[in-house]
């Protein structure tokens, strides 16, 4: 083993590598491609670099002990790191050596690059008829004639003037009942959640309410702040999975579980404080201005918008407690573990998940902080690895009240599948693996500044062309040293495969096509001797080294591609249909791919390219659904037991389907559309 | 202001007077009669004597400050006081002097006379249709074929086998079940709640589970530990309220809310501390020997009865989660004090309670520690005075299913009265104080070893022959030396009244006839000036002086008696009835009460000697009831909303009649029934 170099790996990036001993976090982060906030310039002055140290040991991480691998404390840190954080691990990236093998997470505020999330609301046709609606009413007040108790007399009115019979209330509104009641002098308004129980009451007369959509990705969460009410979409708030220390995917959330008696306390622990942090977001006011809130003529409570005249801007002003509704999409294990339940078989054959129905739980008993008598609305699962996300993406999209065959993909860590129509809708999983996410590949990055997101080669010259996030002129365009290119994301993996297959310098069967290379780009590795193609020399780069594409690159972009066509070919099979009518593609992927690209690289079966369409983040979409519309929580709930559930990996010839699926691209008549679109050599190679 | 004496007081006894400085709190609370335990005989070797130095200030209980009232600490104490302890204010009685006025807490188990609590459970039909109902199931394993969630595989069973429907299911069972399940191999027995909710999953078949049913008065708490499959009675637990330290009576403790920032949250907490500590005595073990739980054949759990043979005795050993369900019957101001509601208006003119309706709440919503997904269920609430606990009275006597007309008074530090048969019910409250309970009187004090609890006075000599608790002799064949009587209780006072009256020692007007005294027991108090009756002389006392009735006390009962008297008179008069066909008593003191002294005294209107019946603690039976028999929750709600409730202080002639019931006995035509029993000259009395 070599003693001078020590190996260090970044979460929640996952880049990783041998750097120096001595080399301080953040000349490491640079080699590396990881991204650390330095505005100061490593002077230890700005305290923009924290990083914390993680445990962990040589078995996981290659990490043995925290204390002994780094340098020791610096007096310039005790400025900007307090005792807690510093018992939990933090350190200023600039002011600490590397010493030995360490695992660092690099805390989301200081990212360099932070994540390109894109889960903007789309519009979305929902008919309004929220799970928590307002109700005003002026009561009478209690008589010796009529000693009736305080919630008996808002019932009775609640009924006479909207029809609302049997109610309950929450202990904790009860509590301040009647206070409330005299404070508005026997005029308030009630919220009611699914006309069944009282949540809130405030005094005198006030038209809006507040919610949450909450879509938990095994990567991202990402949360439409709605105002009930009008329905609007006040913002969009999103942040990293914290779950991602533990595990970038599924399965290794659930081990990690497995192999820790507090693991599940302490994953489920953190998306709860990163609800909490969404919520914290949300509700303090920083939002983009948007149209005024409406102020009704006899509403008396105080304006919740601030102007702020000298920006022209108005900001929302709320407290938690004002957000009274939540709906939540994830997958069934980030919602097992989100609510403390055993994920443990669901990540074991025949893996039930433990409950399918929606579960309307007190925040409260969640720890989440919201309104204290709000309830959480949990999106029903369709199967073990088909989650409630899946089923907020067939809210959203309804594709059983179409006659159409939609083939709908939700490509995240794990891909989602659902094929039908009207008649009949089936769906199953298949496990793409991060890599088209751009994790695994020697230069791969999620979506962030820096990545290459976009390529062309010339089927003449080999010559790569290419574009990165942050930057809008191509590579042509610009100066080498301009573009500071990192690695490429999944969009640009996409194009990538589908470009050198086009050109020729990989064949069918994902091998490089040695005798037709036409430029120094294209070599063998003096270290590995695996062959691989330059995409970006060094110069171009931040990193300061060629970025590269190996043969093994190729190979785990082709097991990604090869496990989702199979998948969508064995459902096609299933269904006994020809072919799909429309192709939506959902998902952060979904909207950056080029659906040209896709079918090129034989993502999924032929369709009209016309026909392919991004859906973009249907799943949050379904969850602002559920959170706007009641009776999208039925639908949701029937949609979720009339899906029928495809195992794969137990369809007959699924190995073989499988291995044929990873050639790029299929026989011609397997792919009419790709006449023209693909050179003739191409396509009719042997 | 005399600086050698200083002035203490004990709670929850209410003792109160002045003694020496210097004098150790255990001397003090023997010449105040005030019950300390002292096994060793203050050598400081027994540690029986811990008592509590109460904060307070000179405004409310004339206390200043505990620093600075009492002797230092002594070594000696640290064997007995943990420094938690000690931070709480905690002494030993015999170690600790008397330096300055004080407030002294005895906890009750210190009290050397613990309170004879008369709540024994009653034989009381009762269906059997339990809140909480046990299902034994065989689930079928997940397959490929058939990966349905865990949860849905047991309410397919159970709507399969039970007919179950629609069920939902507590997170907290939730998290537990895929384990359970596996556990068990896939049999397990299922606890419904109310056919709605899944409150616990048990691996195997098991036939047994358990419930208390709770009733907490102002002064004390009861708990029926039952079994629910069986319906039997496990063991009565029962303690005193230690809201009792912030006031003897419902109003005094809205006062202390009123008058203190955390004044709800601590009286809630006292209460919740209390049923915690209650559940644990049901769930410890340490019951009386019972009928062994009967064991099915296939019964696959362990067994929850250990014998232990030396001692021929069977002995439940359960855990608080073996506790899944609960109800509660209390009156108004207990009921929100329990729940944090604020009690305020309660208290305040016209007196709504802030809820009626019964409330299903989370036990640990409200921190009561037993099955954690168990309910409580409060029993509604008829009026502002007329709390959850008259509901309990009502739905174990059913009144509104006869045909005589009742009239059932639950005689407590409030008295509660109910008229009326299947036609009508009317129900009122009467302010009857706590005097009817012993207190306020000079020597009134709880049923305790020591009190006095029967008397007959000879109307010819007016010697006095008594009993007291914990002696079976009456006095008359005792020597003086063994009486060790300490003071009077509830039903000696009534005893009392009747017997003075009947004597001829007080007229009808309740003046002491100073002319018709026949011994040297009537004479002038030389302090106070004011006439007074000897019960005891001092050598049969244990408190070293006479104990007597002043002419003051015989107010105070008078008061009591002549409120709810006037309360029955008016009610009946509401109804516009002659007469009631029958008069229950429920309550500790109804257990107690003779009749005919009852009737002697004029506590209620004329009936006939056999229809005076005592109902014992109807208002714990009810809330059995409804724990045994869900249609008793109904029941409840139902008869809560259809009692017309009376309040007779707006009532016409209120005043007048409330004067004239001060008066003892009533005019012969009002209490034909009296004839024979009182004498003739008593009776006829101008």
């Amino acid at each position: 083993m070599d003693d001078s170099n020590a190996k260090i790996i970044f979460q929640p990036s996952g880049r990783r590598g041998k750097v120096p001993k001595g080399t301080t976090v953040i000349e490491a982060s640079r080699m590396l491609g990881a991204d650390i906030e330095a505005l100061c310039g490593e002077k230890k002055i700005c305290g923009k670099c924290k990083i914390r140290i993680e445990e962990g040991r040589f078995d996981k991480y290659g990490v043995e002990s925290r204390q002994s691998h780094v340098s020791p404390w610096q007096a310039e840190e005790d400025k900007f790191i307090n005792a807690e954080e510093k018992a939990a691990g933090y350190r200023l990236g600039c002011a600490t050596k590397v010493e030995g093998d360490l695992l660092v997470y690099v805390p989301e505020e200081s990212r360099a690059g932070k994540q390109v999330v894109s889960k903007a609301a789309r519009n979305i046709l929902i008919e309004h008829n929220p799970g928590v609606k307002l109700y005003y009413i002026e009561v009478a007040k209690p008589k010796f004639e009529e000693p009736t108790g305080d919630f008996e007399r808002i019932c009775a009115k609640l009924e006479s003037d909207y029809g609302l019979e049997d109610l309950g209330i929450d202990i904790q509104t009860l509590r301040n009942l009647p206070t409330t009641l005299r404070q508005g002098d026997w005029k308030v308004t009630v919220s009611v959640w699914m006309d069944k129980e009282v949540i809130r009451v405030r005094p005198g007369k006030t038209i809006n309410s507040y919610g949450l959509a909450i879509d938990i990705g095994t990567t991202t969460v990402a949360a439409y702040f709605c105002n009930l009410s009008t329905m609007e979409v006040i913002d969009t708030v999103s942040m990293m999975n914290p779950q991602c220390k533990y595990g970038e995917d599924v399965m290794s959330r659930i081990t990690y579980h497995m192999m820790n008696k507090d693991g599940l306390e302490k994953m489920s622990n953190d998306i709860i404080e990163a609800i909490n942090g969404l919520i914290g977001q949300a509700v303090k006011g920083t939002h983009p201005p948007k149209t005024k809130v409406k102020k009704e003529k006899d509403e008396t409570a105080p304006d919740e918008w601030i102007e702020l005249p000298e920006e022209g801007k108005t900001y929302l002003r709320l407290a938690r407690e004002d957000i009274e509704d939540i709906t939540i999409g994830c997958n069934t294990a980030m919602h097992h573990i989100l609510l403390k339940i055993n994920p443990e078989h669901v990540g074991l054959a025949p893996f039930p998940p433990v409950v399918h129905h929606s579960l309307d739980i007190k925040a409260r008993d969640l720890g989440i902080h919201v309104n204290p008598s709000a309830y959480v609305f949990m999106l029903p699962i369709e199967a073990g690895f088909v989650g409630a996300d899946n089923v907020g993406v067939l809210i959203a999209e309804e594709p059983y009240n179409r006659d159409e065959i939609q083939l709908i993909i939700d490509i995240g860590t794990n891909g989602e599948l659902v094929l039908g129509n009207k008649q009949k809708l089936i769906s199953s999983s298949c496990a793409t693996g991060p890599a088209l996410e751009g994790a695994q590949l020697t230069f791969g990055m999620r979506a962030a500044p820096g990545a290459i997101e976009r390529i062309r080669i010339d089927p003449e010259t080999h010559e790569v062309d290419y574009k990165v996030i942050g930057r809008d002129a191509w590579r042509k365009y610009s100066e080498s040293s301009e573009m500071k290119a990192k690695g490429i994301c999944g969009s640009g993996i996409l194009d990538l495969l589908a470009e050198l297959f086009r050109a020729g310098i990989v064949a069918k069967s994902g091998a490089f096509n040695k005798k037709n290379q036409k430029s120094n780009r294209f070599r063998e590795n003096p270290d590995s001797g695996q062959a691989e193609f330059v995409l970006a020399w060094a110069e171009e780069t931040s990193i300061g080294k060629d970025i590269v594409i190996t043969q093994k690159d190729v190979r785990q972009i082709q097991l990604a591609k090869g496990a989702l066509y199979a998948g969508c070919k064995l459902m096609i099979r299933r269904m006994a249909i020809e072919k799909v009518d429309k192709v939506k593609i959902a998902g952060a992927f979904g909207t950056h791919v080029d659906r040209e690209k896709a079918l090129v690289m034989g993502l999924f079966p032929d369709c009209e390219i016309e026909k392919i369409i991004s859906i973009g983040n249907a799943a949050g979409d379904g969850c602002r659904a559920a959170l706007l519309n009641r009776d999208k929580r039925v639908e949701a709930n029937w949609v979720s037991r009339n899906v029928e559930y495809i195992e794969l990996t137990v369809e007959e010839n699924f190995q073989q389907e499988f291995v044929a699926a990873l050639q790029l691209p299929h026989m011609t008549d397997e792919f009419p559309h790709l006449k023209g679109i693909l050179p003739d050599d191409v396509l009719n190679q042997a």
